[in-house]
């Protein structure tokens, strides 16, 4: 945990976020400016960065966590793709130095673009936010 | 074990490809249009597609092997950073459909680009397999 995170501070829930899942593990949650509506983080709870000093135990239940919200993207977003994506240093993208998986729903002609937008309005978010949460499990 | 599928004839050993890792359930080799040098796919030995169908034991030996991976990839090729992905459907861009994570050495300034490139020769890529592979443990 790092005050100077906000992942952590996300995780200890001192920044708000659109939380989809939690368990005492891994959280996910809305990307607030998402490459595509739906955009989800994937997250493990305790500080880590970058893959290569997180533990495989950690990886495989964030890996798990990264599985359900692919399946709550087709299932409650109708995606027709679902893009998996996690970077590794400045130089690789990453903007936040705390370990996080992109799950990013497709449609067919999107394929790898990685434009970030905004919501229309927070509510918007919160009904996308609520529409994988209704799926997850 | 699919005849139709590339990725399960490498797996074979029937297609030939640039191995740099290998045990019982995961197997590591270079990508042959690789977005930078140095570019690895790893991807289970046992066909499966997409995430969403591939059983979560089996994502922790692969994303386990993806760690080392891209660990190999800051080591050997002094990457500057590493991008981690991974496309189910080809609304996001999935060419081969056989479950596949795609490790990309970067430098500074390359960011997300996603442009498939070519070795100047296989003995180059070649060259790249060899330097990955003798800091694989």
């Amino acid at each position: 945990m790092s005050n100077e995170c906000i992942f952590c501070r996300i995780v200890a829930g001192t920044v708000p976020a659109a939380k989809v899942y939690e368990d005492p593990d891994v959280v996910a949650f809305m990307d607030i400016n998402p490459v595509a509506k739906g955009h989800t983080l994937v997250v493990p709870k305790a500080h880590s960065d970058p893959i290569t000093e997180t533990p495989d135990a950690v990886l495989a239940k964030v890996i798990a966590v990264v599985r359900k919200v692919a399946r709550a993207h087709f299932q409650a977003l109708k995606a027709e793709g679902v893009s998996v994506a996690q970077a590794n240093g400045r130089a690789a993208g990453q903007e936040v130095p705390h370990l996080h998986f992109h799950v990013i729903p497709r449609v067919e002609g999107s394929g790898r673009q990685w434009t970030p937008g905004k919501y229309d309005s927070p509510a918007e978010m919160n009904q996308y936010a609520t529409r994988i949460r209704d799926v997850l499990c």
